[in-house]
């Protein structure tokens, strides 16, 4: 791509450094602006800087927080003992959207995933494991997506805390609701029968 | 959506008034821009911010130009008194990217939509015209797409300088390099036969 100008050109190559965007999406982003009123982008900008240069992580479950320790982990009415493990803040938010949980959470900020070169020492294990030591939580609940990497993630963890008084879990895997049988994988499938529930709790849960 | 911050839940609400992109696709891009460096965020706010308010003009075509004369105005080996009439510099992009095209452009800056609410004095038709009373011009060549709002542009333009002499054309409308005949629309197919060019020429321009 020919630009005209430099600035234009810039500002193209640093759009399209974002993931899922490519030259063209990039430029389109970019001409929008320019057809904008200016304080559109002065706001967007200012938005983005802002975050990236204030934004603090709870020092409980290192979440993202504009405060030291977050809401959630600040709520008196939620159960301090469970921890849900989770992988990012969307996965916090996911699971915060179906109002059925009432514990805490710890963030990991990734999966173990040694071809991207994120080893246990890069994920927030340590002071998860320290809090189990501590005697702090009662229950973990491993919330991580059922890949290679999340598995391997979930195996490193409880490795690490097998040794203490402290009950796991992971999330059930199942058919989802709504989904017919017939479309669903063989894994999935098998798990949903072998992990299957009475009968009277789900008409609880629903 | 809920969000455990005001900072990521501003950013999040000003990327998504970028167009096709949702408040999902937002969150995924401002969290990448969380786990990267620092300075990748600074330097793409820098450049978004200084293209937008450094960006010019040219005086001349209305390109987008770091200078008062975009390059290919100032340039002496074009021929100055073809000028080719495009919606925005995509279009020119577009063309120059062919290498047959060695006039000059001129950048309307959109095409007349009342729909849209985008007159004729939105666009930049008046200093077209101007240039052609000033007998400037010995060719215009219309490249707006061929949409109802793109005919009516090139309409509305045709109709102020028909008085003045000037050779107008359109760009040829056909079947596409490498398309088959059968999956062509039959308007398309339909001009390309009324505009039939002689065999030679084709050899020509291939």
């Amino acid at each position: 791509m020919e630009f005209s100008s430099k600035l234009l050109e810039n500002a193209v190559n640093e759009v399209s450094q974002l993931p899922g965007i490519g030259k063209r999406t990039a430029l389109r982003l970019v001409l929008h602006l320019l057809k904008q009123p200016e304080s559109q982008t002065l706001h967007l900008v200012n938005s983005l800087q802002e975050l990236r240069t204030e934004i603090k992580h709870c020092n409980n479950c290192h979440n993202i927080s504009d405060v030291e320790i977050c809401d959630i982990c600040a709520n008196p009415n939620r159960q301090q003992d469970i921890v849900c493990v989770v992988e990012d803040i969307r996965d916090v938010m996911a699971i915060e959207s179906t109002a059925q949980y009432k514990g805490l959470y710890h963030v990991l900020g990734g999966k173990i995933s040694p071809l991207d070169g994120i080893g246990p020492h890069n994920l927030t294990i340590a002071s998860l494991v320290e809090k189990v030591k501590e005697g702090k939580i009662k229950e973990i609940i491993f919330a991580l997506s059922s890949t290679m990497e999340g598995d391997t993630t979930n195996f490193y963890i409880y490795k690490q805390i097998e040794n203490y008084e402290v009950k796991t879990s992971t999330i059930a895997r199942g058919i989802s609701v709504g989904d017919e049988l017939e479309y669903a994988d063989e894994v999935t499938l098998g798990r949903s029968i072998v992990n299957r529930v009475p009968f009277e709790n789900s008409l609880k849960s629903s």
